[in-house]
C-alpha cells in the first residue's frame, strides 16, 4: 500500500491511497482525513486503506484521480516525534577521520541518534528557504519508519514489527553551524533545519524481498544539480537496523504512533577506505560533507562547496524497472521571503 | 484565560476553560475540541474562550462542573515542537564548576537549547514510569510557553509576540545516562524521557504584573518528597527571556502553532556563590543535580541521592494569596508496568 498527503487549505492535507506505478490516487476521508489519524488507529484502518489500494491497483476505483508528487506535503505534514539515527558508521568515521579523530568503539554497539523538530516539514517539492546560504547548507538522503505506538523498553527482536510505513528523506544541515553547536553540549538544533520526506509512505511488503532484516536493500539514489551524486545500496553498512534504532529510541520512553525514526545518511565503504564517487566508478554518496572529508583526506582541503542558493538536489529509489517506489523527493535551496 | 485538556478516550483529550480559582470548568468542544485545534486557529478562537472564560469567573456559567487537576492531562498532551533552554546560566556554570570546568564566555550571549522528544508527554498528576531507578532519576522545575506560528528567522524583539500561553514543566532527566550521551555529541535523547506539564495553561496577562519583560517574576516552587526544596524567583538571574528564546529556536525554521519553549531549570544566585538551601534559609534548588554539585563543591562529593522508585515531586506557583495559577504537577516516580 502506497500512502501520500495532498495539500489542501489544513496544516495537516488530505490522506490519499496511491497507486503502485504513482499514476493514480482514491481520497479516502471516509476512513481517515490524515495519515496521523489513519496511524491513531492503525489496526482499525489500515485493512480498509488496504482494500482500496487493492482495487486502485486493479483499476476498478471510478473515482481515481491523477496523482502529482508535485501537489504533496510529506506524508507527515507535522510529526509528533521525529529521531534520526546515524546507522551507517563509515559516514561517521569520515567524518572523524577528516578532522583526525577516531571513532570511540561504542559507536559500533550503541547506535547515535539525535532528537529531531518535527513541527514544520517541508514538502517534497517544495524549496528549502533559508535566511542565508553561508551556513554550510548539505542535504542528507536517508531512509525513514513510521512506527505506530511502541512501549518503552522494547527489545529490538520485538521492535520491527511496529514498523508501519517506509519513507525517504531529506534530513537538510546547516554544517557551517554544527561545529558550535555540538561544542556547546547539547546537540542540534539551529544546524538542523526543517526536513524533507517522499511524497509517498509505502507499507513494508511494497518492497517484496527488497525488504528485510528490518533495512531496505535497494540503492538510495541522489542528484545533485541534475548529476549522479550517489546510489549507495542502503541495506548495506547499515551497522544499526531499523528495529534496533526504535528499541534505542523507546528505551526510555513510549513512542507515539506516527513517530519517524531515520537511518542517519546512507554510506557504503564499497571494499575501499571510505568509498568512491561515482564519476571515479564507485556508488558515491549522499551528502556533501562525505565528498568533502575525502578532499580533505586526499588532499588536505575540501574543493567541493556546500549548497547556494538555486542548488538542486534530487533523492529518489527505484524498483529494479526503473520505477520511482516513493516518488522523488526534489528541490532547491532559496532565500526565505520573510 | 486558564484553559486544561481533560482525559477522555483520546490521545488528544478535551479542551476545557478552567477559572480563575481552579474549582471549576466548562466544556468548549463547540469552539474547539482540543488545545491543538485551539491554538490552530488562534486568532479566531481565543476570543471565544475569553468570552466564555469571562462568563465562568463570574458565575454565570450553569454548566460549569468541579475542576480536578487529578482528571487533566498535559495541555497539550502530545506537541510538535518541544525546545527546552537553558537560561538560567548559573545552574549550567553550577553543573560545569562541579567538574571543574569553566563554562565558555559566549554562554552568557548565546542560549543554549535542547530539542525535545514531545510525542507522549506525562500528565501532571501522573507517575514517572522508568524501566529503572539506576538512571540518576531528577526532576527539573521549569516555565514554558506556547507559541502560535512563528515565522523563521524572527527578532528577538517581535517575538513576544507569539507567546499565547504559560505553564510549568517537570523536565524529567536521567543524570546517569547524559555523561555518556553527550560524549557521543549528539545531546540528550535517552536521558531526557517524557516530561508532564501542570494542569492548567494560562494567558500570560492572569500573571498581571508579574509577567513583564517577557519573564515570569514569581517564585517557582519545589516540594520533594513532602519537603519544601526551591522557592528561587523565576524572574531573577533568567539570562534569556522567552522572546530571546523563540528568536534563538527560529533561527532556521518555521516554528508550528503550539510550539512548546521551556527556560530550563529555574536558578537563582542569591547573592552567593551558588544559592543556598532553604533549610540554610536561601531560595533552594529546582532539581537534585544542583544540590549535588553545591555539595561536589563544599565536601568533595555529593550525599544526596537522585529519585528512587515511591520518590515524589511537586511543583507549584502561586500568586501573592497562596493560591495556586496553574494547578500542582504533582508526581511519584514508579517502575514501568510493562
Amino acid at each position: 500500500m502506497k500512502l501520500a498527503t495532498l495539500k489542501n487549505a489544513t496544516r495537516d492535507g488530505k490522506l490519499v491511497v496511491v497507486s503502485r506505478d504513482l499514476s493514480r490516487y482514491v481520497v479516502v476521508d471516509a476512513i481517515a482525513n490524515t495519515l496521523q489519524q489513519a496511524l491513531d488507529n492503525w489496526s482499525e484502518v489500515a485493512p480498509q486503506l488496504e482494500e482500496i489500494s487493492n482495487e486502485l491497483n486493479e483499476g476498478e476505483r471510478e473515482d481515481a484521480a491523477i496523482f502529482e508528487a508535485e501537489l504533496c506535503e510529506s506524508p507527515l505534514p507535522r510529526a509528533y516525534q521525529w529521531a534520526d539515527g546515524s546507522a551507517y558508521v563509515n559516514h561517521v568515521e569520515l567524518v572523524r577521520k577528516a578532522r583526525g579523530a577516531e571513532i570511540p568503539e561504542s559507536f559500533w554497539t550503541d547506535p547515535l541518534m539525535y532528537q529531531g523538530g518535527s513541527d514544520d516539514f517541508i514538502g517534497p517539492r517544495d524549496d528549502i528557504q533559508l535566511p542565508s546560504d553561508d551556513w554550510g547548507v548539505d542535504f542528507e538522503a536517508e531512509v525513514a519508519i513510521i512506527t505506530d505506538d511502541v512501549p518503552m523498553a522494547i527489545d529490538a527482536k520485538d521492535a520491527g514489527k511496529h514498523i508501519k510505513l517506509l519513507m525517504l528523506v531529506n534530513d537538510v544541515s546547516l554544517r557551517g553551524l554544527i561545529p558550535g553547536e555540538l561544542a556547546k553540549g547539547f546537540g542540534f538544533f539551529q544546524s538542523k533545519p526543517a526536513s524533507a520526506f517522499s511524497p509517498v509512505a509505502v507499507t513494508p511488503d511494497e518492497l517484496g524481498d527488497h525488504w528485510r532484516d528490518n533495512k531496505v536493500h535497494l540503492p538510495l539514489l541522489s542528484e545533485y544539480n541534475h548529476n549522479a551524486f550517489g546510489k549507495p545500496q542502503a541495506g548495506e553498512d547499515m551497522t544499526f537496523d531499523f528495529a534496533q534504532l526504535i528499541a534505542h529510541a523507546a528505551k526510555t520512553r513510549n513512542l507515539g504512533a506516527g513517530a519517524i525514526i531515520g537511518s542517519g545518511t546512507v554510506s557504503n565503504k564499497q571494499g575501499t577506505e571510505y568509498g568512491t564517487s561515482i564519476v571515479e566508478g564507485g556508488v558515491g554518496y549522499s551528502c556533501i560533507a562525505e565528498v568533502r572529508m575525502i578532499e580533505t583526506i586526499r588532499d588536505g582541503k575540501p574543493t567541493t562547496e556546500f549548497m547556494r542558493f538555486g542548488d538542486h538536489i534530487k533523492i529518489d529509489m527505484q524498483d529494479e524497472s526503473g520505477n520511482s517506489i516513493f516518488g522523488s523527493i526534489d528541490q532547491t535551496v532559496v532565500k526565505v521571503a520573510n
